[in-house]
């Protein structure tokens, strides 16, 4: 049995945007046939990157998270922008603009979408191997810095707090559990 | 070292608010010194519940997402409300609202955050045990289905793709890697 949408949508209008949030209302009449609205905050699809050297370790990057208040290390991760032909474009100017390398093989490990009930963010999670430094080249607004850390220690800081980054924490634990052979 | 803040906030005005978000605009001075303007999408705390039968199966909840336009299957998640006491609390009225269930014995998994550079919701995983059937009792607007599966079954769903949503993901990964002694 494939789930039918049980919300009907009237009217939909945008009530905020700027070049990287639209936050739009929708008239709905809901599951239960009540009329009501909801509001909607459009992100663009995004990209989340598990890139590894050759000595096996992971590139994890840090920065402080303005809308946390804290600093946060995470996976290379970003969003896609308008035009970019594919995901995987994507994730390479991610990796290259926070990290300053290239990686010769590309692996799609799955989406994970963040739905609370708000959002719509997608984010693509790859695997990229074969790496080679290619010159930073950071985003002018950003100021990140770059460690490269053995993968089974990446999994420790997922596991006991040191990353909390939700998509990051996900991505390491699929890859680690998947390598593991769970 | 403690990493210092490298943003500074000049002037915040709310752009936009319902009950459920609050999209904020701030005035900053960015970490190159540049001015320019952060906008913040902000999301009351939320809570995650894994939460597991005698059996040893975790109940998971399934519901059509308007905001990704499909269904999805997670394990019991939501927000806090204004005046909750705690996030205990809320997870306890999450867990009762979503599957007609209460748990004897909390404990924190820990908590995992959505930092996207927009929103700022951190998400409290919980982990429930000791389960009783008090009764449904579903929130009005939602139609939510409850499906107690065998844990290793949860994680063969967060690896595959048949559970997408990230806390979720993270959530069951982080409690089978702990289980399991990594």
């Amino acid at each position: 049995m494939i789930p039918q949408n049980p919300w009907t949508t009237l009217a939909s209008k945008t009530v905020y945007t700027n070049p990287w949030v639209k936050v739009r209302e929708d008239d709905v009449v809901r599951p239960d046939g009540q009329r009501g609205i909801y509001s909607v905050v459009e992100i663009r699809p995004s990209v989340g990157v598990l890139a590894f050297n050759e000595k096996g370790e992971i590139a994890l990057v840090g920065q402080w998270r303005y809308t946390l208040g804290r600093y946060s290390w995470e996976i290379v991760r970003g969003g896609s922008m308008e035009g970019e032909s594919d995901l995987v474009s994507a994730a390479r100017r991610e990796l290259r603009e926070e990290t300053g390398y290239e990686a010769a093989d590309w692996s799609l490990l799955g989406t994970v979408d963040v739905n609370n009930g708000i959002t719509n963010d997608v984010q693509n999670l790859f695997v990229a191997r074969g790496v080679a430094f290619h010159g930073a080249r950071q985003e002018a607004e950003e100021e990140i810095a770059t460690r490269w850390v053995p993968f089974a220690e990446a999994v420790r800081m997922a596991l006991d707090g040191r990353i909390t980054e939700v998509c990051s924490v996900a991505g390491i634990l699929r890859y680690a559990t998947l390598a593991g052979g769970h």
